[in-house]
């Protein structure tokens, strides 16, 4: 019997930072992305992969604006370019992960899902936007768009002008997550929840409907990890391990924490908010409900058996 | 046990010709589409949903164009743009037929799959490539353009200006086409093959890769249903029936047609290039390969008994 494995990539498995981001950069990125999985299948996992979208949803956002600026074409909602960029991203992972299988002569199918996540109208996130998304706008522009649609802004810290900014609220349901479970149980590569889920929620007549929102990727992994019951959740990230005092000269790397002590470490202020704080909020969340481990490591380390932060139950 | 039909909406499905294509009128016209699949529903069917994607992977083409020219943005090859038009109107189509379903108490898990068709790169189509897509150009730019990026542009019989022309290759492998019978058979509704799917050949090394063309959504529709072994095919379009002398004082419609009949029809040029000859073909295509009922009719037509041509091996 095979175990099931939920793998947390970031955006930047297929776009890297300093990269223009043209198509064949994302499509041999996609393709390094695909050889770090061959550890996991060739060490008897399925596997359910999960992405990120920043840099590419980015892009769709700007391209949105501008084809509304020069063509008059309608703007696409958030929730809409999320969508895109699912079927761009699963698209293209699943193409260059057919091509690594291909390579190494394995036979898998790959499923990419587009996912809905459902969030609630009152969560409080939606109180205090602070999520930045889109193109920079100067003050006058800023402040005109926050009139005419309702949306809000904000200074970018950087100076490069004003971002629109949305909630980041917790993801409560997958949507299709029992054709994820068995699918994935069965064999399949499933490619789904990319970007954190296309953000949506029950409106007036209890009428689904996309909403200006980012779900956090992490966290919305870590709800469909726990959903599908896998026997082990990979977030990866930048780093090889999680680290104690980070960027000082006190730096510890941790090989092994319990759900406790990330909890004690987090009060503590040790982990970055944006960045390794909602890492570790996600490995606790599927630790405490299955009783499973979380692997928080670099794409690089993947699979290896001393590679990353081991997180525990006790 | 219920029976499998597969649907094959246009791209007008939500976006209608004379609309602004705002994502309000794409949710509404979704829905209303999603409403149509009721009849069979209740009639014991289960389902799988093929659309097309002109009206919106056209926008995406232009807004990315602008991206190109305002942002620096890389531009997005077709494929990727398909990808991005695949995530869209699965995203929206699952999202109104659910509130369909919820609206009439009825509980099917609806899932959207990112599908790539194989094509040949030696598939003639790529010889005389002729279907437009994209902004329009001036000949000066479309010379350009040509030079630089060994495309082809034709001149737009309105005298608009110049486009981009794609081959219209044969689709000939349909990805995941195990799953998705499988989970069409198990009774979830799949969305699939959106846009004709996304093309893709084997390029050196034997490596899958996207490539530029546009694949008709009828035809790839059909050996989807031929491949699911579905139970029928319908091909949705403007008109109720298919005609004899369309256009004409003659004009006659046809309830009943078999595919040597249909052959026939198509050798006297009965049926319009690029409008319902290939719908036709389609219908052809199931029936010859399946020995089940093809349904050429109109989206208000569709699960109604006398509704539209049905299409018969003998």
């Amino acid at each position: 019997m095979k175990r099931l494995a939920v793998v947390a990539f970031g955006g930047n498995a297929l776009l890297k930072a300093g990269e223009d981001g043209t198509i064949v950069q994302q499509e041999a990125n996609a393709f390094h992305t695909g050889e770090k999985l061959l550890l996991l299948l060739n060490n008897n996992y399925n596997l359910c992969i999960t992405h990120g979208n920043g840099p590419q949803v980015g892009n769709i956002l700007l391209a949105n604006n501008a084809g509304h600026k020069q063509y008059g074409l309608p703007e696409m909602p958030l929730d809409i370019c999320v969508a895109y960029s699912q079927g761009f991203i699963g698209y293209i992972l699943e193409q260059q992960l057919r091509n690594v299988l291909r390579a190494h002569e394995m036979d898998r199918d790959i499923i990419s899902i587009i996912t809905q996540v459902l969030v609630s109208k009152d969560d409080p996130a939606f109180n205090s936007p602070n999520k930045p998304i889109g193109p920079y706008y100067t003050k006058e522009e800023a402040e005109k768009i926050a009139k005419d649609t309702a949306s809000k802004f904000a200074e970018d810290p950087g100076g490069r002008g004003f971002r629109k900014v949305v909630a980041s609220p917790k993801p409560l349901v997958i949507s299709n997550v029992d054709t994820i479970r068995k699918i994935s149980r069965e064999g399949q590569i499933v490619i789904a929840v990319g970007g954190g889920g296309i953000p949506a929620y029950y409106a007036a007549e209890n009428k689904l409907q996309g909403i200006d929102a980012v779900i956090d990727k992490d966290l919305a992994s870590a709800l469909l990890a726990s959903q599908i019951n896998a026997d082990k959740f990979f977030i990866l990230t930048d780093v090889p391990k999680v680290f104690l005092n980070f960027n000082t000269p006190q730096q510890k790397a941790i090989d092994r924490m319990t759900i406790s002590e990330a909890r004690k470490y987090l009060e503590e202020g040790q982990f970055t908010e944006g960045s390794m704080a909602p890492k570790v909020l996600a490995a606790i969340h599927f630790v405490e409900h299955t009783g499973k481990d979380t692997i928080i490591t670099s794409t690089d380390r993947l699979g290896i058996d001393d590679g990353g932060t081991r997180v525990v139950i006790v």
